[in-house]
């Protein structure tokens, strides 16, 4: 089946907002097994919208529409939607209810102009905004079923998953749940994962399992998406082979689905009533960053110290955590090369971790630019941390490690 | 004039890239006042990008292909561009020279499959790629003028200011020069701006001048577009709007360019030969992470300090300057509100600076969420140390400030 994205609006057309929606759109639909084909950007106008359309009817089988739905002026999908399939625009007596009642429990009488988000094509069918006043709608024009979201990204990421892909799915002749299974690690290249995971598919039930990466340094992310015919079926389906990527990538899993490296390492130190002081260099405060403002780090993150070099200044992880007070303490220091910034610059991590057993260290290099090694040991430095408050080796090589 | 941008790449089709490179073309395009009309991305397949040609090739002047030009055989750019044309491909010896000297220079033999980058559609005009192996082309396909430029974004910027801009701008009749003026502040929203600088554009000698804006919270960019006839026509013109522009914003401007609020702060720092220490607490080593890792910080950058409460920890600027021995400090500390993260979640920020004349401070609220008052907090922390190194005030109102 051909899936196209059809964006709009001025500010996605003049390149003022970074279009994230289409790679967000088009990640989940990869994700779920279906292909985007063709990707289309147009402006809040008449003749370029209902070309677009058009266009778009006579190539693809299925068509995102993102944008446009707003109640001003300058935002016509419903209305050229309607132009293309021949009908008038109808008031939804269902939305207007709905809109009406969402203002009135927060206290607030509708603007007039919301109503212009409650006209649809006539025939249209309806897709539910559980969380905004852009209500979505399908029509078909031309060979083209066209599905309408609106461009508020948590409106339209929360219809794609429960609204627009069930559809999809359902129009693909694919079995109708899906499930995304992520795990993210450090320290191993795609290709490495790869290798690691080979076969992994082949585990599935009946082979109904997609296993893909996203690379974003120092994190690779690995996806695993099942589809079944039910929740109990997914969850049947994805248990073996969860476990056994589990097991392959072991530990360098740093987190899972929704959850951060810091996050993990913030509930470890919860966990155990432990506190924690960081001493860095040329990372700069980018390791206290990740931790010092997370929702529950008040009382964890005893004290964050940053100095141009911590081994010039003389500054131990046991120095600052009998200094602190804390009951652990994190020292990332590097040493960059001498010379000018450059894809081979490197640089030399030693990182060490007090605690009330003594010191552990580690010493990495890491090779690729300035920047490149400053987000490197702030991850290798958090990551070496997790590994020590859960019982794991800091010391397994990394790919990114330069002999 | 009607111009297009194509993009190509299954990386980008997929949404696995986020596709910066449309937008950035975008908004240069914008900038030296030329439209877009369409944005168009398919992936690395003949049938798509032959269609997309032809349908661009139908409703624009010119067209921007972004992608498609390296030596995969997945870099399909320049042999669909043939195909298009009804042209064989043919070698270009000079290119073939050029990346064989390139790779010698590095002590490098070219290998086989790039010469597949010298191939172009046979009546190509060529395009320069300075820094890198992927030359650029332009070819006439039905009433469009087609500019092939290359993927990575770093070639691709510099060849469209360079080469395409340029062509496009001569294409469309308008004078050949263009120069683009930033101007980079914080503490005013974009419709104050808009209001501080009313009748800007009309102060040009012959009303040649562009002016546009683009947030990016914290900071405002005002960006003034010029065109003329030359280099020293365009800064006959420039002079007095830039000196205005100044003159209005005043204060506000933390920075002008290329340039950044840390870079500015670190100038300042390195002319009086100063050094800093920095204080944090919910900013979390944010303020130290933008100035600490630039290059030319050593031996300025004496010590940040991260704690979960400054306030509670007892630590003034003045305590700060006197434990770490720099010549000036910066606390930063911020009293959050109580409960959950809302729009209208808030915080008072505290900010104190101490160098050898005693400690200057100021108090501000702002609301917004937590993530909005963390990003506002380091930036309000900065601005006042810029201020304060160049003898401004630093108590001058800001938008985001709420009583």
């Amino acid at each position: 089946m051909k899936v196209e994205i059809l964006c709009t609006g001025d500010e996605i057309l003049t390149g003022k907002t970074i279009n994230t929606n289409y790679s967000h759109i088009a990640r989940r639909l990869g994700d779920v097994g279906l292909d985007v084909t063709w990707g289309t950007t147009v402006g809040d106008d008449r003749a370029s919208l209902l070309a677009a359309f058009h266009q778009a009817a006579a190539r693809a089988d299925a068509v995102i529409v993102n944008g446009g739905l707003g109640p001003t002026v300058d935002d016509l999908s419903q209305e050229i939607a309607a132009e293309a399939c021949g009908v008038p625009l109808v008031l939804s007596d269902y939305w207007m209810q709905r809109m009406t009642e969402s203002y009135a429990r927060r206290g607030r009488v509708m603007p007039a102009n919301n109503r212009k988000q409650a006209m649809l094509p006539d025939g249209a069918e309806f897709i539910d905004n559980p969380i905004g006043t852009a209500c979505g709608f399908a029509v078909t024009i031309g060979k083209a079923r066209f599905l309408f979201t609106p461009g508020v990204p948590r409106e339209m990421r929360r219809m794609l998953d429960e609204q627009v892909i069930p559809r999809l799915l359902k129009l693909s002749g694919i079995a109708s749940v899906t499930r995304l299974k992520r795990f993210h690690t450090f320290g191993i290249g795609e290709s490495r994962a790869d290798e690691m995971l080979a076969g992994i598919p082949g585990l599935a039930i009946d082979g109904d399992i997609k296993l893909g990466f996203q690379a974003h340094y120092p994190q690779l992310e690995t996806k695993l998406a099942v589809r079944g015919a039910d929740e109990s079926d997914l969850t049947l389906r994805l248990a073996p082979v969860e476990a056994e990527v589990r097991r392959r990538l072991g530990n360098f899993i740093v987190a899972e689905d929704n959850e951060t490296l810091e996050g993990v390492i913030l509930a470890a130190l919860r966990a155990q009533s432990l506190t924690l002081a960081v001493g860095e260099d040329y990372t700069g405060g980018n390791i206290a960053a990740r931790i010092a403002p997370l929702v529950g780090a008040e009382g964890v993150f005893a004290k964050g110290v940053i100095m141009g070099s911590l081994t010039a200044g003389g500054v131990t992880a046991e120095a600052l955590r009998a200094e602190s007070g804390a009951s652990h303490a994190l020292a990332v220091a590097v040493q960059l090369d001498e010379g000018p910034d450059r894809p081979d610059f490197g640089a030399t991590i030693t990182l060490q971790i007090a605690d009330t057993g003594g010191t552990v260290s580690r010493t990495a290099r890491l090779v690729g630019g300035r920047d490149w090694v400053r987000v490197g040991a702030a991850e290798l430095g958090l990551d070496c941390l997790r590994r020590h408050l859960l019982g794991l080796p800091v010391d397994e090589r990394i790919d990114f490690e330069r002999r």
